[in-house]
């Protein structure tokens, strides 16, 4: 298909109404598709089912000799869940708490806790500091943004490159000491799906920073969730931050939500001994310790990393096909027409669409109005605003293929339509300015 | 025994080389007792192993149709997990919010919300208004204490009168506009094992407190652990707020940490619609949701709140005769010699001793020298100091029978030991003022 934008008015028009005819037999078929979320599929959670047997035939000893059932034992977690993650996270199990089901809990409290106490090689609590902010290369992911919203931490977007952020940028802005953190996901980054150089993870770690402070909030959340043999591992951030000078500059972040179970996994958090000795010392006073049975349970079924890896090539064979049927049915539909250009991941959860300027919110609603629940539009931004309007998260992995393969049909469909509609609007308007556009539509120029 | 305060001198030279050498016996058998923390015997955790089988089966399908291993549902956890305590805490299960497997986690992130973000009702964040302060009933609970402390959050005791808080001291107090909260735990108090009177509980809903968004933190931690058939209940709390015109006063937390499992149970937090919308537009911040399996397994084991009871029946079958060897060792030993007095709990984890003033910490030395481990002294006061060293807290429900008989004996032992050697060392005060007297000994007068 050519290039839309070098269309004449008239065959854009009838390119619309044909557009048209294909929504509305869709509207038709009453779809029920939902593409918001990275949730696994139940085919996936089925991979982890014998996990939840285990623990109930009395084996419930820790390697340590502790009952897990009972109160008691290190605020760390279980030596043995912790070291089930080592290899990913990059760092001794000294250095590793496991805790709960949730890593994006571990990030807000280190959070709260830095809000209300400060931490290591901080001056004062950064409640004390404030205004603050942290820096947020977009498109991220929407919870991050959330927990600095609510606490009122201002976001600084910064541009991601395709080989993580755009280090300049990072490097001006970071030099301003009210800049306290910097959100990244630095492998299959959400949404993107890119991956941090080597040498953007290098001069993460040498950067100078204007806060003595400043902290990488590194939530590896796809440390192993891989779509390729290649297998790609982000270079280490402890060293990185190690040869910078900077040791306790990051802390890591991940989670088997991707791996076992989305509601009842583990988080993971690992930082330098004089952060984990912080962070130990605070949550003890939140709480007397984690859920040791569900850690046993995760330490009796995935074993060791070699077993964590052996599971992911199992989600993986799940994935691969509907990540292939998205990419099949945009390139079937949009290659050649400008009107979008999307990532083709070699791992994480997502697909990044970047369609024309203004047609985000457009795609979301026509979608919707036949029944295709898609991720916000601006969710991949702070505060929700993306300023471009341009681009969306898919999630392809929580419905069967048959209806993933449906849905990015009817995406693509969406952003044509959405496309075709704003070009015509465009040259409506180029010729005559002064006639009633209809409502809702953007008047952006295109790119 | 008769009173040792009437005894000679020499009377009481005696009985101390008697009590030296029972005591010189106990440590010759190189005892490794630990009466320090309220956890729950093996037995007891043996009664709910049939749950850590369930959901194994492919039984993980709430009754909302969710898939409980999933992200997704309401950050307030599973309707039907709300309902197994919806009448232990008092409260419709719209009311209440079921998270992991932590109360306390709950009572923290109540405090660090309404630290840095207010409470509804409120005119700022309690941040902003430090300093602020708790009220505290003692002897309390050490972890409550803990958590003010960690965040400069200023204690101020209260005195308990065996039927909850001296009421006129409280109404003094709360009328301080600083005064933002106030622990309690209102039935089978920790350590001192009493109930809320009916009065107390109307005068708590219904004073009127100098800051307009109080709260009461109200950690029924015990509500359906009762050790006689009298199945005690401390009054609705919601209905005396409600009465008093301050129904989004109680935050109510209780846990199944002591009825499943200690590591591993549920814990439940329930306030008043605006306080729950409060507390879950945070939570929803700081995690996707809680472990909703584990929530499931506790719904199929227990089924309702009669089964709750029906284990609750079992627990009070292990735990009553280690109670009873405790007053029993206490009464043997100690009846008549005034050197202390003990609580009869009728539910609860704890027995309270409080002895001559002065003499905690000494018996804590002399029982660690034995091989037994106590809860330190000064423990059950905020900061961990108790002005009077005469307090401390027994908790005999994790060691087997024969053990809390042997430990309650050796309690018994190093109580009657230090009061002797306080009464012999006053004795030589009163003779000879100016004379050496050993360290370590205390020297207030006894009561």
């Amino acid at each position: 298909m050519s290039d839309l934008a070098n269309r004449s008015t008239q065959e854009l028009s009838e390119l619309r109404e044909q557009m048209l005819r294909e929504y509305e037999a869709l509207r038709a078929r009453g779809l029920r598709l939902d593409m918001t979320r990275g949730k696994p599929s139940p085919e996936q959670l089925d991979l982890s089912m014998a996990m939840l047997s285990l623990a109930g035939n009395g084996d419930i000893t820790t390697e340590s000799g502790e009952d897990a059932r009972n109160y008691g034992g290190s605020s760390q977690g279980l030596p043995e869940a912790r070291a089930l993650f080592a290899n990913a996270l990059g760092a001794p199990i000294d250095q590793i708490l496991v805790g709960n089901n949730s890593s994006l809990a571990l990030m807000h409290d280190c959070i709260v806790f830095a809000l209300l106490k400060g931490v290591p090689g901080g001056r004062a609590s950064w409640s004390e500091e404030k205004p603050i902010s942290f820096l947020c290369p977009v498109p991220g992911y929407d919870r991050h943004f959330a927990i600095c919203e609510e606490y009122g931490i201002q976001m600084i977007p910064v541009p991601l490159t395709g080989e993580g952020p755009d280090m300049d940028v990072v490097e001006r802005l970071v030099a301003d000491p009210s800049v306290k953190g910097m959100w990244c996901v630095p492998q299959y980054s959400n949404p993107t799906g890119e991956i941090y150089s080597d040498e953007a993870v290098r001069r993460l770690g040498a950067m100078r920073s204007g806060a003595s402070d400043f902290r990488l909030f590194w939530d590896n959340a796809y440390a192993v969730h891989h779509l390729t043999d290649e297998s790609r591992k982000v270079a280490n951030i402890f060293d990185a931050c190690a040869a910078g000078g900077y040791p306790d500059r990051p802390f890591v972040f991940a989670s088997t939500s991707k791996v076992t179970f989305g509601g009842a996994g583990l988080g993971f958090f690992a930082s330098s001994p004089a952060n984990m000795r912080w962070f130990v010392a605070r949550m003890s006073r939140r709480t007397i310790g984690p859920d040791k049975l569900n850690q046993l349970r995760h330490v009796r079924f995935l074993r060791d990393s070699d077993g964590v890896r052996k599971l992911m090539d199992q989600h993986r064979a799940l994935l691969l096909p509907k990540f292939d049927a998205v990419a099949g049915a945009l390139a079937t539909r949009l290659d050649g027409t400008g009107a979008a250009r999307w990532t083709h991941p070699q791992g994480g959860y997502f697909i990044t669409l970047d369609m024309m300027l203004g047609s985000a919110r457009r795609v979301v609603e026509l979608a919707k109005e036949i029944g295709l629940a898609l991720t916000p539009a601006g969710a991949t931004h702070p505060l929700g605003q993306d300023p471009d309007d341009r681009t969306l998260r898919i999630a392809p992995t929580n419905p069967p293929l048959t209806e993933v393969r449906l849905a990015a049909q009817a995406i693509a469909l969406c952003v044509l339509l959405a496309a075709t509609e704003a070009l015509l609007t465009n040259r409506e308007m180029t010729d005559a300015p002064h006639s009633q556009v209809s409502a809702g539509r953007r008047m952006k120029a295109t790119a």
